[in-house]
């Protein structure tokens, strides 16, 4: 047995490099690499909106590069408090509570409003952040199969503790699939137990003004339903924010360790996603307009040879399966032009490495040529 | 028994109200509201700095609002690339490795870097994010006694588990005093374990030029200590930073959720946190001043009956014991012109309320003198 602990990390890399699973950074150039991006979550095209990163930057400069503590100290500004009327007022919920991530606000939601003297019934597809909630909860964990609503049911109706919350994905991130949030609303509503749903690839692309989709669903008002969402796709910037009733905010400010125990978000991310939210406001245009490209991003799989999706919000994925093939696939597409992701185990089930591409809501006609030019090349007869 | 799912959310909110540990947000206004600042954690007072200000605007306007993706993604900028070297270079670790929160950067690297065949023991004062990356790690857990070296010694030479982790704050949060790094170190390596430090309240403030408890120990060269560190205190930014050995700089990448699942750092912060860093090395005196107004800062509390920590880095702690006399000893200092923070349970152990005090470097002498006044004002003749 070595002594030395760093030992067992080599062995460990060793094994991923073989495996296929060894990942490597590449920091982008300020110019770019003039590669078109359908990899990002930019499903607005608005990282990069003038208006947004001058809003950015004013704000900055006038608050400060940093909220200087935690939001309960001095980490609120009256910045904050502006972005969480505006995030409540264009969701229709009664409050929000902004995170600095929105992994963090996963964590904070879901382990605040649970515990050991509740049971979690959490799709198998969630978010990774939603599965390191529910371990962290301490509460007894049900994992149903993905979409079953009738297992959900079971595990509410069996469970031997009086609390309960159900946990899901509205858009899930990987096939970018809808989670049937009637159904599961009614069956959580029957049980006493609070339903929570994570709108982070939702938000800003999922109804007739990218509300989300328990807004479009009609739920919006239902106070036994908390909503988790990013400011980081859609938004174009940085954090979460949790939705919900004035007793679930109270709860989180009171008690969620990764609101209480973190630094605030920094100005600069909070005047983002308020210009970004204000743009969604007057050009409802792009919501839809990012959904339809999506579905021609799938049809264009399809013809490749790729398994993909229906696309319900503006993630489209194309099984692969093995994961070297996977990479090889994004490759060519990087040949071509194009930048494409490509999710391989532990992001996605082993044997299920796909290539991931997001829709943005301002591709030209021109860009979607050249996108359907480079996904021919995936066919098997031209790869021949 | 109530149906309402929001129902016990009332009954806890109450029980709260009554027990002093109700919490509201009370947003800054962006002129400031005359208080003088002793409850931030803007250690070397540049979060307000107009280099590091205009640099965060700056990176916005170039990179975007946000970093769009995964940082295994598309969440990597040149500017990411730079502040790691910068990071590393600064605090004499092999490599760095930003994650979007200090709180991330902890989940990812104890749960990444332990597991289930790892034993790790924490000390008992640690903050928050590593007591939940511990319950996330899925590994044994041993807490021992705050600076208990031999409680320590002990853990290591009875477990039952090959690998093992201690793991520890540098400077803790609440009493600022500092770990025994060096005996920890010896322990560590002579029972083959890592030795992960969260130099949170450290870096930037310890050490003659502020490259932390660690480097100030001798202990940079070490490859089996990992270290954790923020960009939200001192560097006036947002965000955290693991930094070590390239063997955990590569794990982290491959295996940790919270880097793996969640956006890159915002453009802004990682701007800021580099033109922070650039004046930390132009300005040597910073840690050095921030640290002599600690210890100022815990005389004044002395002289005014609450016992004070000795303060090693810029934190600064007086018990005061029930929650409702803090809130009200904070109030009193806020009346006289100057906010302080006050840490309640769940922050600090019950019984255990206080005011918590933070220097900065920049405070002036006509600012400590109207701090020497308010703090007066505690004392028991004074309130009489």
């Amino acid at each position: 047995m070595s002594n030395d602990p760093l030992e067992r990390f080599r062995v460990a890399a060793a094994e991923r490099e073989r495996a296929g699973l060894h990942r490597t950074l590449r920091p982008r150039t300020s110019g770019g690499d003039g590669l078109l991006d359908l990899a990002s979550n930019d499903y607005l095209g608005l990282t990069h909106d003038p208006r947004v990163t001058r809003a950015a930057a004013d704000a900055a400069l006038t608050w400060g590069a940093g909220a200087t503590g935690s939001r309960l100290v001095t980490g609120t500004t009256g910045l904050h408090a502006e972005l969480e009327a505006a995030l409540a007022h264009f969701t229709g919920a009664a409050g929000g509570l902004v995170f600095s991530s929105g992994y963090l606000a996963n964590l904070g939601a879901v382990a605040a409003l649970t515990g050991p003297g509740s049971t979690i019934v959490s799709d198998a597809a969630n978010h990774a952040s939603l599965v390191d909630a529910c371990r962290l909860s301490r509460a007894a964990v049900v994992v149903t199969p993905h979409l079953d609503v009738d297992a959900v049911e079971r595990a509410l109706s069996t469970r031997d503790t009086q609390h309960a919350a159900v946990v899901t994905d509205s858009v899930f991130s990987v096939d970018g699939d809808l989670a049937p949030l009637t159904a599961l609303h009614d069956v959580a509503r029957r049980h006493g137990a609070l339903l929570i749903v994570d709108e982070a690839h939702a938000l800003g692309v999922i109804g007739p003004e990218g509300r989300g989709a328990v807004h479009a669903a009609g739920l919006a008002g239902a106070s036994d339903i908390v909503r988790t969402a990013v400011l980081s796709k859609a938004l174009g910037s940085q954090g979460g924010v949790v939705l919900g009733a004035p007793e679930i905010r109270s709860a989180l400010i009171d008690t969620a360790r990764s609101f209480i125990f973190d630094t605030g978000l920094a100005p600069a991310a909070v005047g983002a996603a308020l210009a970004a939210l204000g743009i969604l406001r007057d050009e409802p245009w792009r919501p839809g307009q990012a959904r339809a490209h999506a579905r021609t991003l799938a049809g264009l799989l399809g013809d490749a040879g790729l398994t993909p999706n229906v696309p319900a919000a503006a993630v489209v994925s194309g099984v692969v399966g093995d994961p070297h093939a996977a990479v090889a696939a994004q490759a060519r597409c990087a040949e071509h032009g194009i930048r494409v992701g490509c999710f391989r185990p532990p992001s996605v089930p082993a044997g299920r490495a796909c290539l991931r591409l997001t829709a943005r809501a301002d591709l030209t006609a021109a860009e979607l040529a050249r996108i359907a030019a480079a996904l021919a090349s995936l066919a098997p007869a031209a790869a021949s």
